[in-house]
């Protein structure tokens, strides 16, 4: 069927899987008129984010923050510990492993990889084997995606940390919780992280702009004797001033809602904040699971104890075109979703269900996704949205 | 079912008919810094405004406006236009005939009715028989509810010209057309309206605040000898300053807004408004139709004919509490739907599907209210959200 | 000398006595999505602002609010006061009384007036021989204008009603406070006001769009038996509301705002504010005096102990054009000045400085109507500026 | 004399030489909903804005962007032109050449100084003499800060541009625009500049947290070559992506917010631009040169050829505190100065007159320099503000 497209009235459904709806009391926090980053009215909200920012990653360990998006972060993770030559090991989970990687081999580093099906994950066993054949220890770094936000699947750390210690690898764990913190469960000190790589514009629902790493005493060892040049990203740089962080100016703005974000976040409280993600993401999967019969669309993920619950990831039947799905969506719904990324290009789109997000923007979402199906002429059995509401009225019920 | 109410979050969903959603772009308008109402700068702006909102009004007499709100237009077009004792024939249809009414009666007017049952409205006949038998011309002015929120419902006000026309009767012609305005089409010069009465806070998504009247020459004419006591709302004393309008302080902020208003009306075009304002309120009105089955919730009105494309009232089974099924909605599912007014409180509850809106905010709110009817036990047919989306997405394929 | 206008760069100037300044907190507490005024959520914020605007108004007694600007709340305290035919007596200070006194006339009433020279203001010996002379009580009410806006000067109002006790009158003392609310001192329960009438766009920085009348136990008697035509403003009306104010729609975006204004009053604390207010006032009127050596720009009033703390008038020598040195100041400088109202239009301009004001503003203003000054060749004893920093610095030194 | 610190109140008067103002239209801009920065309607708004950024580098070749702050396109600039190993000439100019010497030496760089007095500025002729003495041509680059924020003093580009010519020295010409772009004449192309670095939070008027490159052909080619590891920055990543600038998610917000600042600068025009920081900065040195008299505070840079018009930099007596002068300020008045960077530390104060600026905010700002020079106890010839006030009297009487 053809579809006109209509100039967007309303506000725009965003279900793109990052960045991610910014609520209005953050929006307006960040339209701060500009102040000095060393007056003191400043330094107080900063330093107030900062242990705020350490309470979501859950560490009493180090925090650096960099102006720059997530990929600053990971470079900044990379720069800060290794020397030209050294090894990582990273566990393969889809798009955003391979660009970690492939940024790695940018800056000189050797990857090994451990390889999975990106619609099962990898196995933690050949985690475990890969760092036991590592009897010489070259592998410095075991780099894991806990969210790999171009699938939907979370990689469970634990299980990671407890590999690598069961091969008794001293290697430090890097874990990218870019599409995790403040959507799902992670605990940097307690599951033995050594460098969380996170940014502004997903579970902390500011835009685009800061990102930070926590890092573990254990890094910071390792950072003192990296070789890999680095000065706007360089710790050593960062601690001789006030901020402890930062190359450069601070973005003032973005502190001022960040102060907002860890309001919010702390009055609905972690674990609220988590339920409501898994409440949420439940409801798409319940969705997508019925509009599957007959070969309809399905879950890309196919481990269900690895769902994410803060991207769900959604495969077409063969013959047709995930973009064209998108495109409806846009031009004639005002939603837009997430496309495939790298080899799941037009194969997949995603549904982000992160931050700032309630029953009826979900619901809104899924009716205009399965319209759109519809439009597009993509097999699937209707009634996905009813099987969401069946569940998200149960929830409700539940209190 | 017992429902534990949860902290809002994501956005709500404004389901009430009035005021309306707000879109961004006119809440950052609206934030103006303070500037003088004689600067030139501003006077530009001022006037541009003024002129389209006589494109929105469609006529080229005269309009005066109010810092207040719509009471206020309704209060300006009385004292402004009668004498103590005056008769005025208000043709009822709910609780805003009631209400503007009872205000010509506090003013010292004279009120006789056109009564109609609430739920089929008024008969045109009626309306006609009432201005045939006065003889003597005592009515002055015949009061039309051009879309009465507290129904769902709209009286023909070419119908009722007409009406008048045939009875050979000079009484002006008063309509309210605040829930109307930019969302249905209205047409005060072609329609012979004498005065229409309309506020900042509906059709036009802004901030309650200001209000408004388009004059006729005719009602300029009556004005000349109305001696009900007036200043604030006195059209005299407004023709002599440079705006043409107010008393006292020009009420800056929301010019900025009503332009930036007036650019996305016409932007997309009145016609396709009025289009998009009826393709949304006939999937409210399916999904109601589907629930209704098996004494299920109804569509309140019962005039095809005269559904409001605005608002939609459903009267919930006998033995069910509106305001539970409401409650529940807003603290379940943060979204605010509109109650029931005077003696429809706690029988009907009301969707307002005018301003800023599209399809997945108008789902989301339909699901919601879905899963809201089964919490609060209130019988009704399953589904009616799925023939609101047969509806839509038909519409999309027919662009 | 010739000014090219220019196009504004740099955040205006806004040195017109109101509205006033509006600072950002606020803009951006106003720009708050629409709600349900009768939301649980909103009426805790609404029954706060309420409590506020007591404690601001120092007043234990009624408060009733107007979707209106100030005019509003003037016309409300007379329609729900007084009967067709009642009589006023106007105290005379400016323009602003005049209009009061028109309006009252517009409604209706009789207006006896307490004449004065504007420059010096009224004689408080007059007040109490006009209310000695009215041996049969025919006048009401005492109206006193607290802060003359157009002159810059205030009237003591404990004098006033003094006067009144002295006289032994049982008239009932009504006070436009609407540029001295917030800014100058006021207490309306210790001073004996029966109505004191306010605005949001003055001392309480808000946009124009809200205004009030706080309320005594006697003026809420005389409302009993007051037969002026009312609605809109009718109390009686509000009091059967849950928001004991308004009739018709709630405008809660005003609402955020004023709870952010409430906030920063009561941070900065009332006696700071208008410490604050009389240090700035007095830089101002050093520096008028220091213009005025050799024929130069006056201020306007002449009688030292009634000076406005919130607003300054200049007059400007014979011969030369207030106008114009406000067009200067405006298209060469950005800054907008107020000019002379009524009869004092093109003979004197005004700065007001009242609201969310600090030193380098009201310097940067001073400085640049120096210059106008000096551009449209205005004598005048140059070097005002200095004298105005003499004062703050001193002022600063002292704490 | 001891001042004690005031609750800021009105609006801060931010004379820090960077960040600057952001007007409100930006402020709002910014405030702008999260959008898919792959959807067409932004891709519009994106490439319109990079259009805009070259006409105001006044370059037809390439532009790269980042998300991160000056620092970050600094360190861009090195990554993708050189090797390790390289040698760069850097000419002396104050703290950020020092900073961006040091970056390079951190990135494993080799740095030639062309040493400077930082009050006069490097010589010209020992710039050509250093490029003559490399007959190896090992100086692979020529790095020169345009304007020097910590001491306010300007490089002539097109004279380094003549002095590398006149060598016949084929090193590459890098210039730090940050604190001149849009504020200053610069012209990339014509001044054979061959990568120009600039920053959102200067003349641009925007927040902190994009920054970017004009990019020359022939750095095009070194780019081609050069072996230092790099992925965020990588030029030629970019290339690949729709995008053509950064490498992971794209700060959409900064976008709205630079569209509406290419409108501000584009309806001035940059000659007039350029024209008020001229005007200004003169205002600020005439009052600075007036304080001087008698052993007061001095003009820092004392060649008048390289006055900067973005920043001036305040030198104090001997004994006296530059911090204390700056504390005052903001604590009594609310002002923001910039304080001495490095070995300027204490001894300098630094009055940013950049971005959107106009005639009362930096009198207002300069009065209160002006009381807390006095406040502070430091000699100075009282008056300065009068000097600037007949400068820019003048200077608006010529239109």
């Amino acid at each position: 069927m053809d579809v006109k497209p209509r100039l967007p009235r309303g506000r725009q459904f965003f279900a793109n899987p990052g960045p991610t709806n910014i609520p209005d009391s953050i929006l307006h926090a960040v339209a701060h008129v500009t102040v000095d980053f060393n007056d003191p009215a400043f330094l107080a909200v900063y330093d107030r984010c900062v242990a705020g920012l350490k309470r979501v990653l859950r560490t009493e360990q180090s925090v650096f923050m960099y102006t720059g998006s997530g990929h600053a972060a990971w470079e900044a993770s990379m720069v800060n510990l290794f020397s030209p030559g050294d090894t990582l090991l990273v566990i393969e989970s889809g798009y955003f492993s391979e660009n970690w990687a492939r940024m790695a081999q940018d800056l000189g580093l050797v990857v090994r990889s451990v390889a999975a099906d990106w619609r099962r994950g990898a196995e933690i066993g050949a985690v475990e084997a890969a760092l036991a054949a590592d009897a010489a220890h070259e592998i410095k770094a075991v780099c894991a995606v806990h969210n790999e936000t171009a699938t939907g699947m979370v990689l469970p750390l634990p299980a990671i940390r407890a590999a690598m210690d069961a091969a008794g690898h001293p290697a430090l764990l890097l874990a990218d919780t870019i599409s995790s913190l403040g959507s799902l469960d992670f605990r940097m000190d307690e599951w033995g992280v050594d460098v969380a790589v996170g940014g502004s514009q997903k579970g902390l629902m500011l835009p685009t702009g800061m990102s930070f790493t926590g890092v573990s005493a254990r890094a910071m060892a390792a950072h003192a004797t990296s070789r890999l040049p680095k000065s706007y990203f360089n710790w050593t740089n960062m601690l001789a001033r006030r901020h402890r962080s930062f190359v450069g100016t601070v973005p003032t703005s973005l502190f001022y809602g960040l102060e907002e974000s860890l309001r919010l976040i702390e009055e609905e409280g972690l674990e609220q904040v988590f339920a409501r993600h898994a409440r949420l993401a439940e409801a798409v999967r319940r969705c997508v699971r019925h509009w599957s019969g007959n070969d309809g669309p399905q879950l890309f993920c196919l481990s269900p104890d690895r769902y994410s619950d803060s991207v769900t990831a959604i495969l077409l039947p063969e013959g047709h075109d995930a973009e064209r799905v998108r495109r409806i969506a846009l031009e004639a719904f005002n939603v837009s979703l997430g496309g495939g990324l790298g080899r799941l290009g037009g194969k997949v789109f995603r549904i982000g269900h992160l931050g700032d997000l309630n029953e009826p923007m979900i619901l809104g979402t899924l009716a205009s996704v399965e319209m759109a199906l519809r439009l597009a002429g993509v097999p699937h059995n209707p009634g996905g949205v009813a099987a969401a509401m069946d569940w998200l009225a149960e929830a409700a019920g539940q209190g």
